[in-house]
């Protein structure tokens, strides 16, 4: 690989420009059409250059890493300008719609779905770090619609980023688990933050009184909007069903408590507990 | 100060006999009716002897460090039983139960009502760390209750923990803001861990497609049941409001979702983004 192209310098794209930067020979070139972060990535050394979408065809690697509304359109630009061994993928957090609208094209091989699970509760290329993938899971979806060569060469990648890669058929399959184990995490931690704000009138209280307990709890609510509110609205079905489900739990624990049940309480911790072998293998920030 | 009695040794116990053996000169006894916790703490050196209630006079300090629902009742006894200089506190995440216990007790001024804001996931003598009150806040509420030298005392032992002692005139004030910014905390996490096993039957999914995002929202779901229900109990009236506001939040949520406006999500999320201002201060885990 000698050229690689990342579009959308943000938390993600930056750091995987910063890591591949390190860890291939290949020259990582860059586009964002936000040009305060452009111009930070080439001014921070994330990219080498900045290219335009002219210069696709160029590539050995193109990665699309902008927000997943613009994922689908964007993708199927790339797919028209690129050469006949140019691999192509996007690192969104949700997988279906951009499967969706790449299934016919012509070079849906050169294509891979992925999704490296990794982030921070920060953003833009400032926020772009070295080890953000480190020991983490990239999940890939459809492999059987890639090329052999596309597959092997994005599990190359990500296994010199030291991740883990984990294949599942579907990328409605996908999109259903993340729901659950990452976008609902999001909007717990959002509204809890919402709800201290807006009781805490006097913002001093919570300073004081907020452990660190509270700001574990709390941390994704520091998370970019301009990230999120695209893959909550694209990931809208499975989302709605799991904070169904989370309000739902709320409300019988709320039931327990307001029957003063300590024994139901006690057993629904209990039952819970067991979320910390679920953990263990987990890289906390 | 010579000797210290500290009963009850967990997590906070056994972490504030370890540290108080390093910062100061005295002698640390402890008391557990947990045989198993008891003998652990003297095997670790938590304690440097194991002592009955016979022995509570003899004591400069004595730190109350055990469930919330059995420290009301437990305080008066060692009230009772304590010479006129001994200082005592205990370290519950609630307060209103214990001051109201001791309101009317003839040595109240030698009682300092106190929560020192730190904790982690795990409990027993096992857990205990140093380190773990390091820049964290100490809640000292109802001084006036107190005499003045008992409030010196307590400040001193608890800067030397390098912890900020920081007042609050009423007990019952303290106990509402902390069922917002620790109790209601650990109820989304459990019910967020829950909501999530019921869904992700195959666990190993959950472990490969959950990220450190989902690890920190969660994180306070592996807490010990027989800590938190008593609180939860004690504290019922308070975070019942609390968990009604934040589920009347989360189904606002779910509305905006429902009706596909993305400005909404939005607006919200960028409304809640300010909680960063709040958590820049906090130490995290």
């Amino acid at each position: 690989m000698n050229k690689i192209a990342v579009i959308g310098l943000g938390l993600i794209g930056g750091s995987l420009a910063l890591e591949l930067k390190k860890s291939t020979w290949a020259t990582v070139y860059g586009m964002d059409k936000n040009l305060e972060h452009l111009n930070k990535a080439l001014e921070l050394g994330i990219i080498y250059e900045s290219i335009d979408f002219d210069r696709i065809h160029e590539m050995d690697v193109v990665i699309i890493a902008v927000p997943v509304n613009i994922i689908p359109e964007l993708s199927l630009k790339v797919m028209d300008l690129i050469g006949e061994k140019t691999l192509v993928f996007d690192v969104g957090s949700t997988k279906a719609a951009v499967c969706d609208a790449l299934r016919k094209h012509p070079k849906r091989k050169n294509f891979v779905a992925l999704h490296p699970i990794a982030g921070t509760e920060f953003s833009g290329p400032d926020a772009a770090i070295y080890d953000l993938f480190t020991d983490k899971v990239n999940i890939i979806c459809e492999k059987e619609l890639s090329s052999i060569e596309m597959i092997e060469r994005v599990e190359s990648i990500f296994e010199g980023l030291k991740m883990k890669n984990v294949f599942m058929d579907s990328a409605v399959q996908h999109d259903i688990h993340i729901a659950y184990v990452s976008h609902l995490s999001h909007i717990s931690s959002f509204m809890l933050g919402k709800t201290v704000l807006e009781i805490e009138k006097d913002e001093k209280n919570i300073f004081n009184m907020a452990g660190s307990g509270f700001a574990s709890t709390v941390r994704l609510a520091k998370s970019n909007p301009e990230t999120w509110t695209p893959i909550f609205m694209q990931n809208r079905d499975n989302l709605l069903k799991s904070l169904e489900e989370y309000i739902k739990n709320l409300i019988e624990f709320k039931d327990i408590l307001t029957r003063k049940s300590a024994d139901d309480v006690l057993n629904i911790m209990e039952n819970t507990n067991r979320i910390k072998n679920v953990l263990a293998g987990i890289k906390q920030e």
